[in-house]
């Protein structure tokens, strides 16, 4: 927890000492009476927490905003929706690395189990965010949504968005940094690779695709190996 | 798993029902009597194994060697000490993206506890390397060693090859693949930053300092993100 972050009704408000904030300031960061913080609000400015009181049951703490963050790269990820255990990885590591949105989509050779999780009925999803934006210093959360399928994805894209499908069986060619990182969206297949509709689906929506080399890897790390390739380009 | 590892003295000696490759063989693979499966030995070829009898208490396995897989990238980790579940990660990650080696070592601002974990008095470590190995189809392990400093992990380096230390508060520049994806050490500092005696040593020693943007990444993903962009070049 780099940056302390606060949802924007919450300043001002009691922190209790349960809260696992709360418990960052105090245990880990050793903050008493009257101590800064770096601090933020969820989406909104930078700034410096002051620990204000220190009661029984609960903090108060003051926020005085220095700066809103940069706006976040104009990177689209595009994902199958994978196992829970999987997701909860890349929520944390897009909102880490920082990219505008992730769209995670119903794909033919995924498990539609998956959606059932308490990972994305209980509001799990949205810590991971939180989690992977304080470790960057960010308080900006990639915009997080679900389709039921790959072309519903594609539809919501940002018009004129250059477009690559990550594929380790059909692309012709590496993925590279593409200079002055340019907006990109980076689609995703699941564990058991892309569908031949799916295929046709990218390459009619005119998706590029490209590979991250010859070895298998884990879908967490072909995203954390993807967007790094993409912001290189920076 | 993907493909299933054997220590070279494994094969054709029984294997225990209650070994982890036993239980993925038959619950996850519903492999048979007669099956085949993706396997190969530890550092040796890759090939197909059979289950040629299932017994009450453990299974046999055939092998047939088909091709050595091809030598590792010739890029080098030198990475402060993590805290073990850190390290854990890293083993995997660089195992599955594939690097010729990994050396630890102490570093001024790390923790000095971190090398009495489990993780490294027990196999536990070598563990992490197959999962990460076999989850890209590979045979080969990364070679990882300990130092007692970062000069004595620069000292083991193969000669001539270039050197980039990953800086996220010094580097003039940002990490870009070299094209033809030459070898490279990569060096990665403690959680807390390089100490100035380090960032010294660094810049006598012939490393480049380099960056992965303005973010604070975890060391995990900048492992990963770093080794991405180097092979990206290729």
């Amino acid at each position: 927890m780099n940056l302390i972050l606060f949802e924007a009704g919450e300043v001002g408000s009691p922190l209790a000492l349960t809260d696992p904030r709360a418990i960052h300031l105090l245990r880990v960061l050793k903050r008493r009476k009257g101590d800064l913080f770096d601090a933020g609000i969820v989406n909104g400015p930078r700034g410096k927490g002051t620990v204000a009181a220190i009661g029984p049951e609960a903090l108060v703490i003051r926020f005085e905003p220095a700066a809103e963050p940069p706006p976040p790269d104009p990177i689209h990820l595009l994902i199958a929706l994978p196992r829970p255990q999987t997701a909860r990885k890349i929520l944390n590591e897009a909102a880490s690395l920082g990219v505008a949105s992730l769209r995670f989509f119903r794909s033919e050779k995924g498990e539609s189990g998956y959606a059932a999780s308490t990972l994305w009925s209980t509001p799990e999803w949205r810590r991971h965010l939180l989690d992977g934006a304080a470790q960057a210093f960010d308080t900006r959360l990639p915009d997080v949504r679900h389709d039921a399928g790959l072309a519903a994805s594609i539809a919501a894209l940002p018009a004129g968005c250059p477009r690559i499908g990550l594929d380790n069986y059909e692309a012709a060619r590496r993925l590279r940094p593409v200079p002055g990182a340019p907006p990109v969206a980076l689609a995703f297949g699941p564990e058991r690779g892309w569908s031949a509709d799916e295929r046709a689906i990218l390459r009619e929506a005119g998706f590029e695709l490209a590979h991250l080399g010859p070895r298998v890897l884990r879908t967490e790390t072909a995203v954390v190996a993807a967007v790094a390739i993409i912001k290189a380009g920076a």
